[in-house]
């Protein structure tokens, strides 16, 4: 099969029974690929057509028959049971109580037991083992010789014998199957076997020209209750927790010197969500697994590719140690790149990683129930309105750094009912073909689109290996600030770069106009106890001081302990009292304007508490409850203060605005429209302008190009390419 | 001169050249008592009139030809140097920068220089005395061999040069007087001198029956800033920082056998708000403090004594050191404690105090301006309203616990332009005069008031000896949800107690029947690390789950380290996430009525990140921000948890609701209005129901009584004394 020049670069999802929909979706939609999904398998029918081919492995599920001879070979975890006090000085404490049994099973083999411990969580003191015992007939822990009135609480190992996606699949979709169980990787015998599963699987589908490797092995950790009140215990997309074992413990206690326990992963029932800084423990044994899921994983690829197919990786679901932005990602040799995406941040996530073919699956997914629930292809949904709001997200970001591919999951004939989700389809198609194109053009050229001479570097504690992405999607992290910030930067003309402590002390800061630094105190994101390196809180005086810029978002560089609770407090002049400085003066202001930086529309919540430092610092913004956006000159350079910063087409601006007056820049620069609404880019090779509506209104805009200005009228999402 | 015995228990402020309209006013308001006021004095005619005299002294000011021949005697502090940062490997800081140089002059004395410290802020390292000078001529410290862009400190003892309060009321009021000058008794030269001054003054004024101290030594800290726009640089009514001296560090050293240094008070620019927990140094220096302050205080007593004068004190301005509630208070042996009052938890502060007579100095002040510039008497000023909004807070107090004396203070000719303020003080005072002949015959007959069965302790670090305030006024600590508690108690029929972290350990909660623990966390209020220690929460769970119940609001209990925020969590059902439990499952909940227990127009404000811990409380109000008031069951007994406090009548019945529910009692009681904005108070032995009107507009009430009810109308504020 041909595909038409302007065709192609599209993966659509093909469905058994549903061979003609198929190839006249395919042929609408420009497809040259056809993959299968979830749940799904292609028929001959559609195998023969010629077109590429994605098969979906995940490759530790699907293996029950092997899984069940295998008990012992189950992906497992660490599981707290539920604190319990004491009335008296024996206590029973029934370990699964409040978890979802369907997800896990108890191990309580010797070599599991040895890794279990009890606590008194009012004291946070380890119980020695001759305190307690576990009677497995009744799924107690039984503790004597404790405190009344202490707390206890007992940490375990449990199998996963249902893999969480396929679990969250068959619930929302009401699936009669079997449970699909985990397989873990860890011990010879699976790696053998999925080895020899994999090269057989080979050898029967060479109509496969694309492998596209569900993740690795090991899952975001997500922990389901029994309740329907909580289902979700707990649900971090960064988080390692399901690739432990007592054989992973063992090796990494070989390896690394010291042995972790329990508690290293349970941290007193918090576990470690992503959004808080990692200690020693944590990052050794992330290290430690990303190393594993490299090193197996490595030769699955191999094997792919000694049978001329490609491997692609989609960077969802059992993604522990696939982070694009590890040292050790290249490693794997993956050919593709593949990520969902809602946001634009996603996007350039995927756009930035370090492997040849970078492809993007937009939402919604076919799928009849979506996202919280939505009836996105049944009842009353409207996937076209959803699809046209994911990809106004997504353009914008495409707009300032390609991707090669884009494509759709799920399964295809729910879309027969919906003509307009069909036709949008195309539309958007043809459009990421022709921004493909325009980048194409750039490449060739040595070019690149037009990007303001402003280098921002996001600081937080993980760095770039979580360049993008705080951890999951924008819905899971919307509380975050510092995610509301990556999505207005995925498509703004400014050079973004995101850096850790370790890179500042490293010298990173030649490099940066602006260092932003957003979130809450005691985050990874603001920083928590990093703040605590002189050297870092130096080098970031000296950088503003010398001429650069530090935008500082809720609880910027907080850390207690010092003079300042923000340790950038003097280049902000602002700070926060945490209740330390609740008798000290506090100096009157009144609020000043700079023309035209904050945009119409822009909104910003106050926080409490925040003060002026030395009254020195410009309120651009306040309420009654505090100051919102303060600038501050500090020696040659500016500290710009926001109380926070939500997502909105104004608030994005106001960011650009912001960065364009901390580097000292005019606010009307030429490729910026005089619209909030809108946004542009320009390609200066192929003298292109692409002018963006990102509302569902019609809008106009001015654009000031090199001698002149262009005036454009926007339908609501509407795309328009203009010849410059 | 007789009074008539309805009359009496009032203090009024003489003022010569007035002595018609003195005489006048004090027969219109039953005064018994004549006294003067800062800056007036009373003439023959007036001491001559046969009334008692009260005459205020300040005993360390007013003796400036003397200061200024003892200029190293005058009382000291230490200030911090505004925080600068290095731009090279030298640095010269400007020491008073910022401070009102009218204020303060720099102790620079051999003596007073080994105190001084500089200190790098960046990294809190103490600098080396070999590694800078101080440059008198300039004011200048000169700082050498430092690291470029870290920032440093100066901290060094200062003189105060004018006695804050004479300083406040001589700005207030644009006095062209001379200055006065604070001197210290810490010298025993300054001991024997105001000894000496005292004896003479007692000689010289054979009319006064009452020599009025207006408190002894050493004022509230209060710094003041060089800018208008941030003229209180530091205000606290609790701290100590006023009484310090190189002597009484050298004397603390010899007796403590450690020394303290000047970052034991500059505590890196923070100082030591009262609402704050004291550490060890603190809480010696301020024990050193008070002994000292009582040790030469009862010397002066005694020699009021010995001119057969009673001696009284005024619990406001200099109190450091004359706490009430501290155990050395008896010491003083003063004849009588006289509070000057805006709130209802004042006049409950000095009702309670062990001491013969008590009395409160009501508001407004005779002075032309009030309150944060507000024109009292003059222009626009209604003094009357203002009046009757304080008596409303007061009276409700009065009711609950008597005390013996009101008066008023200022200068009584600015009465004379408003006559209906000197009929409803008249008002006022007869109302006063009934309620403590209630009381007295209650007391005659070994009654009380009745009150509820209910004990409620108020648990916080500093215990009893900060009974009632925080520390200051309401409207200094308004942003603190305990004073708008204790101001909702000081007029409700329960038992209130005041305990701290120890007397939990030493058992006192065999006396209560429920905890309040109220504020942010980390404050004085909620307890900070007094929560770490594990016996405190073991006998909390302990009184909670054998019946007891605790009250947590804001923050109760909060303290970082153990697997809950809140250590009363489990009590509680609820805790907050510090954003370590993030991607921690929420549980749905739907908020549910128990009847009659929230009343109509009480409002909660929501916090952010408050959850249900286990998904048992019951919610009872909530918003989109989280929960605002749940009960939960724990055990025998209750927790109960508010997200905020505020003061108002709705609230304020929403407490005592709250309280009858926590007790497990019926919400309709005897003696009880039915109306949030009224309130009533059974006496029994003279069977006197007294009913007041809380609010500016008419109300009608029921009040179940034994054996029926009584209904009663009340004008605004007024107040009805009914036979039953």
């Amino acid at each position: 099969m041909m595909v038409n020049e302007s065709k192609g670069s599209f993966t659509i999802p093909g469905e058994s029974g549903c061979e003609e929909l198929t190839l006249k979706m395919a042929e609408k939609w420009g497809a040259d690929v056809i993959r299968d999904s979830d749940g799904t398998e292609l028929s001959d029918k559609i195998l023969d057509t010629g077109y590429g081919i994605y098969s979906t492995i995940c490759i530790i599920r699907d293996h029950n028959e092997w899984a069940k001879k295998h008990p012992d070979k189950l992906q497992q975890t660490f599981l707290m049971s539920n604190p319990v006090m004491a009335q008296e000085e024996i206590l029973a404490i029934h370990i699964m109580n409040g978890y979802f049994k369907e997800q896990f099973r108890v191990n309580d083999s010797k070599e599991a037991m040895k890794y279990w411990q009890v606590y008194d969580r009012t004291t946070d003191e380890l119980i020695p083992s001759s305190k307690w015992r576990y009677l497995p007939e009744l799924g107690n822990v039984i503790i004597q010789n404790i405190k009344p009135f202490h707390t206890y609480t007992v940490s375990f190992l449990a199998y996963q014998i249902w893999e969480e996606i396929s679990m969250y699949n068959h619930i929302t979709n009401n699936w009669e199957k079997e449970h699909l169980m985990p397989v873990d990787p860890r011990y010879k015998e699976t790696q053998m076997y999925l080895y020899q599963w994999l090269e057989k699987w080979c050898k029967s589908h060479p109509a496969t020209t694309v492998v596209r490797f569900t993740s690795m092995f090991y899952n975001f950790t997500w922990i389901w209750g029994s309740s329907e009140k909580n289902r979700s215990l707990y649900s971090d997309w960064g988080s390692y927790d399901f690739s432990v074992s007592p054989k992973a413990l063992d090796e990494f206690k070989k390896e690394y010197g010291y042995g972790l326990t329990a508690e290293d992963f349970i941290n007193q029932g918090k576990l470690h969500v992503t959004h808080m800084p990692a200690g020693k423990h944590q990052l050794d044994y992330m290290q430690f697994t990303n190393r594993f899921v490299v090193e197996y994983g490595k030769k699955l690829v191999e094997l792919v590719h000694k049978y001329n197919k490609k491997a692609y990786v989609f960077y969802d679901d059992s993604w522990i140690g696939v982070e694009p932005y590890s040292s050790l990602f290249p490693e794997f040799k993956f050919d593709g790149l593949i990520k969902c995406v809602f946001s634009g941040y996603e996007a350039r996530l995927c756009a930035g990683a370090d492997v040849e073919t970078h492809e993007l699956r937009l939402h919604p997914y076919l799928f009849p129930v979506g996202l919280g629930g939505a009836p996105t292809f049944s009842g009353d949904g409207d996937p076209t309105t959803e699809a046209k709001k994911y990809w106004k997200s997504i353009r914008r970001a495409l707009l300032r750094e390609p991707v090669d591919r884009i494509g759709l999951g799920g399964y295809l004939h729910l879309v027969e009912n919906y003509p307009d989700f069909c036709d949008y389809i195309e539309e958007v198609s043809n459009e990421f073909r022709k921004i493909k194109e325009m980048h194409a053009l750039e490449q060739k050229e040595n070019g690149t689109v037009y990007t303001l001479p402003i280098k921002v570097a996001i600081l937080h504690s993980w760095g770039s290996i979580r360049s993008w992405s705080l951890s999951g999607h924008f819905h899971e992290t919307y509380m975050h600030d510092l995610i509301h910030i990556n999505e207005a930067l995925a498509g703004l003309p400014v050079d973004v770069s995101f850096i850790s402590f370790e890179d500042v002390k490293q010298g990173v800061l030649k490099d940066c106009d602006i260092v932003i630094n957003a979130g809450r105190a005691q985050t990874a994101w603001s920083g928590g106890d990093h703040w605590k390196d002189e050297e870092v809180v130096r080098l970031l005086y000296q950088f503003v001081y010398q001429g650069g810029a530090l935008i500082g978002v809720n609880e910027p560089s907080a850390v207690r302990g010092y003079s300042d609770y923000f340790r950038m407090a003097k280049v902000l002049g602002v700070d926060e009292d945490t209740g330390e400085k609740v008798c000290h003066g506090r100096w009157e202001f009144e609020t000043k304007t700079i023309d035209g930086l904050l945009p119409e529309g822009y909104s910003i919540k106050s926080k409490e508490n925040r003060y002026l430092t030395d009254g020195k610092a410009t309120v651009l913004a306040s309420d009654e409850t505090g100051v919102q956006i303060t600038v501050n000159e500090f020696g040659k350079g500016k500290g710009i203060y926001l109380s926070s910063f939500q997502l909105s087409n104004a608030n994005t601006r106001l960011l650009l605005n912001l960065m364009l007056y901390a580097k000292g820049m005019k606010l009307t620069q030429d490729y910026l429209t005089d619209n909030v609404d809108t946004e542009c880019a320009y390609y200066p090779s192929g003298k292109k302008l692409a002018v963006i509506n990102n509302s569902e209104k019609v809008q106009t805009t001015t654009i000031s190009i090199k001698n002149g200005e262009k005036k454009v009228e926007l339908q609501p999402y509407e795309t328009q390419i203009i010849d410059l």
